[in-house]
């Protein structure tokens, strides 16, 4: 890791023209040979392991390992993500994981040199995801949510009566707070509507009882490694030898809670019941072909201080990645209908590069450790079709969004489903998704 | 633990007719035979293990179990205590921890039927503790800090010019922030001070460069245990039986970079860049005599809502514990001064009980585990001598606190160190502290 300079890197992992001996890799929406995104699965009636998504399949690291299908770097890594979390990969750092991902690439490709071999361990290699479960990919050890989606600060702004909308602070400092670790849960995860204090503006005094305001938000999840010791901090030129890769994250918000709550130290309890994440890891090696110029600050805004400006992250920070959020009601499931879009955005909506948000959390000397998640803050769009949050398109309650099934929301009800999917498309490359994100209101 | 009802219970353990056959430990100041904390230390040379304070010395758990001191339920808490963090203690809940006190208190006691093999093995047990290295106690899952000392949160609302200075929230939700878990460290870690962005109000854009309003805050902590499910919550009847006991706790504060970034999500890297914790568990059995009516709440503020209220926590909620803040200086250590008191309050002026923060951090389904943290915020007192930070002492540094070497402050100063102190003091029975919690501006 010392002294080795990282930047955004194509290569043949990446070739449109790979194919896999995978079947259902080959034009597979998210998980083609291009992707390989690791995470933590357990087949039916095993234990929980290291794998990577290939097609409707997993592949199981500690078999593969077993059949001898690793050496050097590619299985220092594989071992360090074969167990029942990824901490231990986060914290080797890139050149392992690189070594990884090309020779998974080369193991899984239809031209690859030993594919007869390996398709012969195709049944103890390969499991079908349909039937098995999938965990959070680390044990997070700490959990900060970032502000970095402007469109939304704004929108909050505007909702809390601010004027101008966005704090002063706003276009200097990425904006976060810490949040909560232990309820951190991987898709799937059912989400209770919590109990809170709440006080509507004609109460004299708060009341006690389920959320009348739950919602979403929209969110990209970072995973961190290796980190830096306590009073160092990270350049911002070395930001990105410190992500590891991404995920969605639904940062569940009981809006009520939340403003009642939140003076003078912020969000606590309206945040901390539940927050949803897509279950694969995401390199950033996968993508590289997605990155591009930073554009979500004008150019007449302010530049950001020295600490936080570096120009090369500015050429290649952001992410061209779209991202969506859906939802499922039980009259939805019941009448066959599919889910319906919300909001529709891209991940270079964020004000602010991954790299940038790595740097400002650790300026002060605060350590980072693999396995922490970073959330965005919710990515919503400049224009409505793209607003990540029930509080952003129903104006906090104070307009109906109509759904395809004849019914309305203003914000979530029991039953409801929200889905996230992110897609990474670019001519020349093949599509690459991040798999559902996805939770339901119990 | 399930069924059982805990309430703080007064027994043999703290007859003050007893004393130690460890010499120092009778009269001792804060670690006499009625304390027993438990703590991860490291004699020289050694691996880091469980100990209990007595005296100036150290028992070694793991020395203990060897030679067979323990059975039954002490022997299955020892075991729990022994190694190289207390979290297995934490995870335990209430009996085999009070087992273990009852024992530790029979073997160490100055007439134990057994004192004359146990003192024996005396050379094995037992370290000098100035010759052991002291860590922290637990591996910390998450960090909390509420806001609980009323007078702390008053003058905070008059720095910030709010009117009134109490937030309309505030005598309804005990209210909290998410802090950083990984950046606590125990006493005697020296504190870097932190570089952060910061804007004055005469300055047109925010820089960035070293801290300039570097802060202590007096603050208990609070260790958890066992916690409860994600989507659960822990009734206010139940809460005392998820806390296992206190240290003093230092939240170093930024309060340049605060003021500039905590609009609007609350404090981040003011507050993540160190907080300091004494290394001994004080278990909530050795603090059961000083155990007292919740008093900081006038009797005409609004009562709590339901799910906070508990009488018979009303009755013995409270905590009669005397804490002090210090300070010693460069030059005070050069002229061979004592450290000087800047403020001294009492863990009684708490607004909330700590059954109450319990219960409302989890009233929403948020999942506590054994070894979280939390912080009670700055517990001042209402006058000025017991004013918990310097924000506070010196209003923001519009004055000065002088010194006895001649020197004054408004701020933390390079070379100062801060030292925290809690004193449990009660007419019928032996005084306990909970050792040092210092911290030094490296």
């Amino acid at each position: 890791m010392e002294g080795e300079v990282v930047s955004a890197a194509i290569d043949e992992t990446h070739d449109p023209a790979r194919g896999s001996w995978v079947p259902t890799a080959n034009g597979h929406p998210e998980f083609p040979v291009q992707n390989l995104p690791l995470g933590v699965f357990s087949p039916r009636g095993g234990q929980p392991r290291g794998g990577v998504a290939i097609g409707d399949r997993i592949l199981d690291l500690p078999a593969a390992l077993a059949a001898g299908l690793f050496s050097g770097e590619a299985e220092r890594a594989a071992k360090a993500a074969a167990g029942a979390t990824l901490n231990p990969l986060m914290a080797l750092g890139r050149n392992p994981r690189v070594a990884l991902r090309r020779r998974l690439s080369t193991l899984l490709a239809a031209d690859g040199a030993e594919r007869a071999k390996v398709e012969k361990l195709a049944p103890t290699l390969l499991h079908e995801t349909a039937s098995c479960a999938v965990h959070l990919p680390a044990a997070v050890g700490s959990y900060t949510d970032f502000f970095a989606g402007i469109h939304h600060a704004y929108n909050a702004g505007v909702r809390a009566g601010r004027q101008p909308p966005l704090t002063p602070n706003y276009k200097y400092v990425p904006v976060a707070y810490h949040s909560r670790a232990s309820s951190v849960v991987p898709s799937g995860t059912p989400v209770r509507r919590p109990n809170g204090q709440r006080k509507l503006p004609d109460q004299d005094a708060p009341d006690f009882g389920p959320c009348r305001k739950l919602d979403f938000e929209l969110e990209l999840g970072i995973w961190i490694g290796p980190g830096n010791a306590l009073g160092s901090s990270i350049p911002i030129a070395r930001a990105a030898e410190h992500v590891v890769g991404m995920c969605m994250l639904n940062d569940w918000s009981a809006r009520d809670v939340q403003r009642w709550e939140m003076q003078p130290l912020g969000p606590f309890l309206a945040k901390n019941f539940s927050t949803t994440v897509s279950p694969w890891l995401v390199t950033v090696e996968a993508l590289a072909p997605f990155r591009r110029p930073q554009r979500a600050r004008p150019a007449d805004d302010p530049k950001p201080l020295d600490y936080l400006w570096d120009d090369t992250d500015q050429r290649e920070g952001a992410f061209d990645v779209r991202i969506e959020a859906l939802i499922e009601t039980e009259a939805m499931r019941r009448k066959g209908l599919p889910p319906h879009r919300l909001a529709s955005s891209n991940l270079d909506h964020l004000y602010w590069t991954v790299a940038q948000l790595v740097t400002h959390h650790t300026c002060g000397g605060c350590n980072l450790q693999p396995g922490d998640l970073f959330g965005s803050g919710t990515i919503s769009a400049p224009d409505q079709s793209g607003w990540g949050s029930f509080a952003e398109l129903s104006d906090d309650g104070n307009a109906t969004i109509e759904l395809p099934s004849g019914e309305s929301r203003t914000f979530l009800e029991d039953g409801d489903e929200i889905v996230l999917r992110a897609r990474a498309v670019r001519d020349g490359f093949v599509s690459i998704g991040f798999g559902d994100c996805r939770g339901r209101i119990a």
